[in-house]
């Protein structure tokens, strides 16, 4: 029986500040991508996010970013890799902790925004990524992963260093030919309509494949499926894949 | 053979600004109080400051704060009590997970600035910071201690909830005859004379006794003594205190 | 002819975050108190929130607060009044910039949610601000006014200085007997139904009263009228006191 | 007779943290870069700089940034132009509010930090600090000019857009023989003997040459020279700057 995982970004309130449907989102996902603070997120929000993914038995991950609150986390910022690789060191140990209260445990480490595409290529920040990875893995016995993009440089160091790698697939995004994402900047490179996202999650979950913005079908493999929460229809997309996939026979599990 | 803990405040830098002389404190005192973010310190602060306190075997307690990086935490903010006790769960959080990266474990709280004076009162503030040490504790099977001053409400409260209580006495503040801190905004609140200080720390290490501010004798109990980082002459001053403890036959052990 | 002036709270989004309906409200009040980035607001959206506001003709206030983003500077602050003043001028300069960047010019201060409150009271804090304003009036030969509650310390000690004070009443509160604001803690003191706010405000613009919690009559003497724009409703809620105005005649007027 | 215009970085203290010795330099320079906030400085801090730089009759200028306090302004961010524009507007109205109310006047931007180095050749962002200079003049009937690296696109922006343009060099750093700086990662960049610099500053003036990194003249033209305010030794070095102007004939003068 097939398996797979869907994840959502989870905790982007701040403050007085609301993001996202999270409630919602927690009752349709398997793995929540919890914000720490540096571009979304607080110590109370973070409290909030953790008990109810540890009530529904959602599992945990640390959404660590540059430290950009203004900005969201969207912008690249050339920072030092030893700042960098401290800074995801406390991003995660803070989440840790927090989840820890609320009686659940961060599985998995997966970038925010610019940091995330950023490490799909610059080798210095992917190592320090993974070097903060490391260094809690290995302070505090754990196994915590890391969730990257397939062929990102990042998940190789993870993997040369003893980090188990997840892959993710994004259930809204259109593919190139060579299995990578067409640009946001492009036309057509975001898919609206909660069906045919719904099947082509089916598809790519089922049969290894998606249909490439050129027609052409592409393989790609994915130990878990992005769904967004901050959009408008963005549960009601979620909710559509949820019940796709159960009516395809696909279950639905954490992979980290 | 009587025993007393020296701590001192540490990792106060914040980014590109340097405060206090952390490297020469870490070779005198024997605990580590030591900044989280919220009112100085950083992610490479931290990281720097628990690598050096692990190394030469001094223990590190979390300086947690209320939220002021601009204040450096010094203004007192009537920050909801649940907030407050969710920002001392992230901090500590963040605090051991870097401070065990490196070697260290936090084995105390103690407040920071506004927020330390607040609790010795402040019933709803005082009893977040005691939960977020129970929760924490209670969470990860710790033992984290909980460091104030004699007779606050917060440590009272510690007790009642099963977290050890520590009472510090300061090294060169004059003390009122009822055993309060001489307030800062009267003359002769702050001793200066290395010589005195550490004659003075001798003597409540010793005696369990301090001479107050009009000469008579009062009792003091400490657990730790703390003495200052961040002003002309701190170094020589803690120097003092430590040689003449040791001429008079008083180990330097962590307490917490 | 009566004339009054309306006034809501603006440019309260953040970064990615959003808050409140500026756009609709501004249709409909005659003054923006716009967040200046200490509890709200950033560059961007104070630049977009003063050209709506030039381009509707809505006159500009600043809205300025402790520096307290995590917390929408909703808490106290005990910050020292010297710094509340360097803080006050730096927020009103820079809100004073960018509005003339887009044609419009800042024509009072609303101190923002827990400094609102604390300078009823609080005579340092009330006159640190009032200094601002002052010192910035001064050197640059304006007439910024001050928005205040009706009989708060800040607006007396604004009129010993020369500076414009203005009284405000608020929409959907309710009062005691005595002309002061029923708690928030307590029941009943927020209204939420449309027609009778606006029916209340009518009566307080025409009459000068309001019926209090008891049911007497108290005088209230009010220059500007607050609507709030961040709950649900508040649109609704604000067009129908800004139409039942208008169909008692009163004119609505900026009054800064 | 020749003139020269010193300038430095000033007022980049930050809250409790101290940085610079701005008393001194202000003896010194005849124009301060004032932080504004983004990398740097804070409202007491500005207010403090800009009152003793009018007291001195210094030349301030708004040494503007990312917004980045965490990083110092030092790493580049690939921040949306508009949002830059709209930062830079923010800064500029601030500090001319702050230096109004105590007497002086905002004459220059000096981009801080990586934003310097990203606008000599960054066209987006060149663009976006320009336009935020053409805004506030426009706005304001004000000729803020700005200061940058001689051949930077910013400069060149500049002028085609009505702002002045000054040309820095840099009295501590070496040449290469196209005029250039020599990256501070190659050895000999940095040049520390406060005579050799005193004396190279003097010719650059009076000759518009400097010896470059290889030996080789090479011609310079600037209308400002900065001496740095944050190292060891740098208020011993801007001293025999001075001294060595004033003895070779040179009028110290703002040239803002």
């Amino acid at each position: 029986m097939a398996t797979v995982d869907l994840n959502a970004d989870m905790g982007e309130s701040f403050g007085s500040w609301k993001m996202g449907d999270d409630e919602s989102l927690l009752g349709i996902v398997t793995s929540a991508n919890v914000a720490c603070g540096f571009h979304a997120g607080d110590a109370v929000v973070m409290g909030r996010t953790c008990k109810a993914a540890a009530e529904r038995g959602v599992c945990v991950g640390a959404h660590v970013s540059y430290r950009d609150l203004a900005g969201f986390g969207r912008s690249f910022v050339d920072v030092d890799p030893a700042r960098l690789r401290d800074e995801v060191i406390y991003q995660l140990s803070a989440l840790r902790g927090v989840a820890a209260v609320h009686g659940a445990s961060v599985r998995y480490v997966k970038p925010h925004g610019a940091l995330y595409n950023t490490i799909v290529h610059h080798e210095a920040q992917a190592r320090a990524v993974v070097e903060a990875i490391v260094a809690v893995n290995s302070a505090t016995d754990s196994d915590v992963a890391i969730l990257g993009l397939p062929g990102a440089l990042v998940l190789d160091l993870a993997e040369q260093q003893g980090v188990r790698a997840l892959r993710e697939a994004f259930a809204d995004r259109a593919y190139n030919p060579d299995g990578t994402l067409v640009s946001r900047s492009q036309e057509g490179s975001v898919l609206h309509d909660p069906d045919e996202v719904a099947e082509r999650v089916v598809k790519l979950v089922t049969q290894g494949v998606v249909t490439a913005i050129d027609g052409t079908e592409v393989s790609i493999q994915a130990d878990s499926v992005c769904v967004h929460g901050d959009t408008p229809g963005a549960v009601a997309m979620a909710t559509a894949v949820r019940d796709r996939l159960a009516a395809a026979g696909v279950e639905l599990r954490a992979v980290a």
